[in-house]
């Protein structure tokens, strides 16, 4: 891979998360889908924050957390996201400017307010988000540089961003500004409701500009509509170059073209599984985008997310300086 | 005691926290001192918050964790305390409201914002505050409902209130109701340099409107300019009903004139030491308007602490119903 300023450069939903204990009942209570990730309205936002437990804030979004993991692990790392200007999206601003991460995305004044995500960690350590996009659905075309998008070796694209409308738009402006300067693309899918929503538009991106793909196995399976993560890793194979598909508890897998390589999880202590794939494609991207083989850089994403999902919140909380050398290992 | 709507009214600080790990460095640059607690002002808060680490904020304030752990583990519990109409504002009522605490004070509308304070948590657990006290100084005797302090068994007086100047005429007024009303009244003394700039009005209050002090070691010596715990116990049990003296690792003392009860501390993993001191006093609080004896009191306060120290931020984030019964042991 030729010299590049950043690493990775992210583009992603600008989030603070609002993390909550509760039991089951509270998620049937709200017709929460356990494990998912809901789209609400300021009213709903209003009425499941109300209701919902005492919590903490931690600043989220799948790729942002990625990023602030990734530089955690020594890369060098840039993310495109829009907040408005008030507390939450000064909050978010502090904890990804103070990860290491550049962040060029100025925010938006007078419209929505800073999107949150409402999220309710059962016992087992599961998490239900339920998120308000606000000022996510600014986020445009226009806010990718193509020239920043030049100078990272890896673009990473949220899967999330296809609910924001502007946002896809974003991301094709995105995807060929990477391939015309050399670079690569990777895409999240997110989430399996998500794949659904806007699975045509997915696919076209994945065949026509996507390098690197991250799924778990509800979303790869949901992707290719297929029953088994087989069947998918097999469709899988011949649309991107390289995906990594997370399993849980059974660790990953990760797929080019021929060949397979598993990847068994590190040992966690589960407290709270929120942002525990995105710390994994972060410390996958940390160890690729240094040129580490396959094995390496899924072993680097099991111990990035066995660390958070040790702990409430998907932004590190520990030292992450020798996760790189025990992936080595 | 008498039948009373709550076990326990505190008041104190109302604060949201925003806790990040720093090393040691960071806190020699900024001049700060391990372990206390500083008061900032508004250009203060906005260097060391641009320059501290990300973070996570929580509910904070040390009565009002008090209040909220204390509600966890069963008590009736109500608080008293300034918040502005402000984001921080909204999520610190959201927290202390669902922790099942009544609060019934209203927010500040058009002055200073929501009161913050900026932790550092070093590698060794330990943590250094930096406090923004914002709406709090506009707490003053008008906001003591006499009636409402005649309802609670015991009224718990937060020693950071005694920065915030009219918040010590409040605190009188409270007192006077409580022993109007045939009710107790609890002090924490809270920091050791809050101690030395109150020293004075401290000793005045504690000896003519406390029945029960709580204190750690550097404070109880600090209030009675001594050099060993053992002379500040000769000299508190004259001057108050209860006191019980936390002594870190080595658990705690409960005075009660001759009486000596020795806490030995419950095992724990130490994350951050934010709120130890909070949790132990909800503890001891909620057994003792319980009438349990003075070793349960203690027990339950090391139960408490135990848990609050094992993960960041100072409320409780794991089941404490069945941690009264493990108090009886």
């Amino acid at each position: 891979m030729s010299d590049a300023d950043f690493d990775i450069l992210g583009i992603g939903n600008a989030i603070v998360d609002v993390l909550a204990r509760s039991d089951e009942a509270f998620l049937s209570r709200h017709d929460m889908h356990k494990g998912g990730m809901a789209l609400i309205d300021t009213d709903q936002a209003e009425a499941i924050y109300a209701a919902m437990p005492p919590g903490i804030e931690s600043s989220g979004g799948s790729v942002a957390n990625s990023c602030a993991v990734a530089s955690a692990l020594g890369a060098k790392v840039a993310f495109i996201g829009r907040v408005a200007e008030d507390t939450l999206g000064q909050a978010f601003r502090h904890d990804i400017t103070r990860a290491g991460v550049h962040f060029p995305t100025a925010p938006s004044t007078g419209g929505l307010p800073t999107a949150r995500c409402l999220i309710l960690v059962t016992p087992d350590g599961q998490r239900t988000m339920n998120t308000y996009l606000g000022a996510c659905v600014s986020l445009g075309p226009d806010d990718v540089d193509a020239a920043l998008v030049g100078r990272a070796k890896v673009t990473y694209l949220e899967g999330y961003l296809f609910d924001p409308p502007e946002a896809q738009r974003a991301f094709h402006r995105a995807a060929e500004a990477a391939h015309a300067a050399g670079r690569q693309v990777a895409l999240s899918l997110s989430d399996a409701f998500c794949v659904h929503r806007h699975r045509a538009a997915f696919l076209e991106l994945i065949r026509n500009g996507v390098d690197i793909l991250f799924a778990n196995e509800a979303e790869i399976t949901a992707l290719y509509e297929v029953n088994t993560v087989e069947e998918a890793l097999a469709k899988v194979a011949g649309d991107v170059t390289l995906a990594a598909v997370t399993l849980s508890e059974q660790g990953s897998t990760i797929v080019q073209g021929a060949e397979r390589v598993r990847i068994t999880p590190a040992p966690a202590r589960v407290v709270d599984t929120t942002g525990a794939g995105d710390a994994y494609a972060a410390g996958f991207l940390a160890a690729y985008t240094r040129g580490r083989p396959l094995s390496v850089c899924g072993r680097l994403g099991s111990l990035a997310a066995a660390e958070v999902i040790g702990h409430f919140g998907a932004r590190p909380q520990s030292d992450f300086s020798r996760m790189a050398d025990a992936a080595e290992g």
